[in-house]
């Protein structure tokens, strides 16, 4: 029934990024197109915070000007680009979802977005999040393939946007699960770095040890690129062979994956293995099964931490759940966070040297496909642990359920191999968009 | 010779915080005493990066009225405080002592200022600070007790500003040894809590795990009161008994301390046993030894990433120190990184567990008095290793060197034991006084 009523994207023919690349197409060009989408789409989509499509061309017309004069400044420039609602930017406002911060305007734009501009991208957006990208109030956001489904949190607005073709790039957060679930749940390419390796200045911090800036893109060439203008491949691992070494890693958690999300992660192991990769089962690793858990008390602990002030300004116009978070907070102790994070930092080495000897590690994005709106906004029980880990982590998209809804496979990789689990998600993106 | 020309500033015979809580004195009585002080000392001092004694005395006015009308907000209602100029401030610029940020304006208070006035703390004045309280141009501060002494960095004007009777309490940041050493050198009480119990929202971000916010004040009652006010109390670590259990912990670096430094912590172990607590020497832990080191490869490779962006908008004004930073970064590696983050973070449980049947460790603050300001800001070996580690540290002022400058000893407790550990302090802090 609900299918029925889908509006159909198809993937799309023709990628943007490389036609401004390629100078194809202009930047104002790029933009008018997410223009289009926007007037199309967004009514029922509702992927945007704020969106200023005159403020947006502007932009692109002095990047083309300057491509004409001086040259792109990178292979990025032109690249219009929507950014998650709790990441600062300076020509629009940014407002965390939070009625506390409505009309918000910072003086300075986060740090990965000014280091996006400087590469030439053009700010298209702000994209809608779930409060404080943690808790609070939910994000008004619908998923482009069924208005009726979630798109997942919290970077929901990231993903449905360039899903919808209204972006095809966008900054997201992942403190949980927070980019792979909802590019995921849309059928998009995500991308969560190792911890660390994007600077946070000018984020909202939920849970500082957990928080991460991703982002959601057309396609994995195009998260690669944005990663190498963030400065991820400064640091190069060493480059995936052309026979891929692939770890099929069920996690401890299997047991709440569906049928939609192991039949996925099968196909691809089958589709890698057919292509002459090696595919082979990693065996558990004692102890991760309690990463979820501590990743868990970690996130409730800092984020309590972190709402303290805004807490301490008055109840009026802060959400029932953060109220909670701040006086209640599940009871979490201080010795239940040493504990969590000891359990965690034990775990860290002890993955990375098993990955050491693969270029990734297979496993699912999500447990499902995306459910309806109003069971929430999905299970990050397959990201947790490898945020907790700060492992390098893409869900690629190309499968889908058997509701015919998107549904995405992750590669893993050890911290730091950034640019190696973004080669081997290329060639596993291309197997999927082949079959 | 230097010395004969040194200013003497003898111990505040009374407090400013205990009349403030008792109102002997109004807040603005206050805030005109520090006016008063800023008046006689800053000219030589420089502590303060901004200072708008009329903004001050209008917000302790308005404190004033409302205890008159409502009652105090808690126990440091109308106390006037400075803030480390890395940290935002809403009413007076922020400008991390960079040219990149000259009159830079941030839209809200840090939330640590924000929890401060919440609990009726009075914005007095931003505190001088090393460039992005990390690396770049010097603060202009010199040592209260001595001109041509430094007052340490990076936290140098809190600590000057706390000395010189011109604030009674500072925000503060430390990533090494950035409150814990200037403190020593100023001759007052300074705190740095366990990693991650004060929100960082609004914090310029140097190398973020380890970044934490500290404070120094007149005295160590008032920075457990500034604690409370900071939530701190709310996870009470098990009160000190009357009988303190001081381990006597020398760190591997401790051929690095000169006598100066070694004798204070000898006599402040002396005073402790004396009063009837238990001392006793703490066997070295295998593996400690490489803990400054790892900290160091952190705190320049988060640096690095942090600074990208500045870097990206190009080298005008931008330090020579941080360009290199950026480019060449001490040649840190991933492997150097991972390896680093691993190696302490598996010493954390092994401290936390044989610092479980003490209230405190007492070490060195410091390795020496303050040096000459042209021998540089002074060494963070007795800081590094406990930053890194996440735990609680307090130096405790009320000892000099043979140079007759201040030096300070330092206590250290479990993660989240910072109440306990700040009950032990005061303790020490009282005999110190005493003899």
């Amino acid at each position: 029934m609900l299918l029925g009523n889908t509006p159909q994207i198809s993937r799309q023919p023709e990628w943007l990024a490389p036609r401004l690349a390629t100078g194809e197409v202009s930047s104002e060009q790029a933009v008018e197109r997410c223009i289009e989408r926007f007037e199309q789409r967004e009514k029922a989509v509702r992927a945007f915070a704020a969106f200023d499509a005159e403020r947006a061309l502007g932009e692109a017309r002095a990047r083309d000007r300057e491509r004409a004069s001086q040259g792109p400044r990178s292979v990025l420039h032109g690249l219009p680009f929507a950014v998650k609602d709790v990441i600062d930017t300076v020509d629009l406002p940014t407002q965390r979802n939070s009625p506390r911060y409505e009309g918000r305007r910072p003086e300075q734009d986060a740090a990965c977005v000014r280091m996006l501009r400087q590469a030439g991208c053009v700010l298209l957006g702000k994209a809608a999040t779930v409060e404080f990208a943690g808790i609070g109030r939910d994000s008004p956001t619908t998923n482009p393939h069924d208005p009726q489904r979630t798109p997942g949190g919290s970077s929901a607005g990231s993903a449905a946007a360039v899903a919808a073709g209204m972006a095809p790039m966008a900054l997201g957060t992942q403190t949980g699960g927070s980019v792979i679930r909802p590019a995921s749940f849309c059928g998009v390419a995500g991308f969560k770095p190792t911890y660390g390796r994007v600077p946070v200045q000018g984020l909202w911090l939920h849970a500082p040890s957990l928080d991460t800036v991703g982002w959601i893109a057309e396609n994995v060439e195009l998260l690669a690129r944005a990663a190498e203008a963030l400065k991820l491949g400064e640091w190069q691992a060493p480059k995936a062979s052309s026979r891929l070494r692939i770890g099929l890693y069920r996690t401890p958690y299997w047991h709440d994956a569906e049928p939609a999300s192991r039949s996925a992660v099968e196909r691809a192991a089958d589709r890698l293995a057919a292509a002459g990769h090696s595919v082979e089962n990693v065996d558990e690793i004692p102890g991760a099964e309690r990463l979820n858990e501590w990743q868990d008390v970690i996130m409730h602990g800092e984020a309590r931490i972190s709402l303290l002030a805004d807490y301490g300004a008055g109840k009026q116009g802060l959400h029932a759940d953060i109220i909670e978070e701040v006086e209640v907070n599940r009871e979490i102790t201080p010795r239940a966070m040493a504990a969590a994070y000891d359990g965690i930092g034990g775990l860290r080495p002890v993955f990375d040297q098993r990955l050491a000897s693969y270029d990734a590690w297979l496993t699912a994005s999500v447990p499902s496909e995306a459910a309806l709106r109003e069971e929430g906004d999905g299970e990050a029980t397959f990201n947790r642990l490898f945020t907790a880990l700060q492992l390098p982590c893409v869900t690629v998209p190309g499968l889908k359920g058997p509701a015919g809804l998107p549904i995405g496979v992750q590669l893993v990789a050890a911290r730091f191999a950034d640019m190696r689990v973004l080669a081997a998600a290329r060639s596993l993106e291309k197997l999927l968009a082949e079959s």
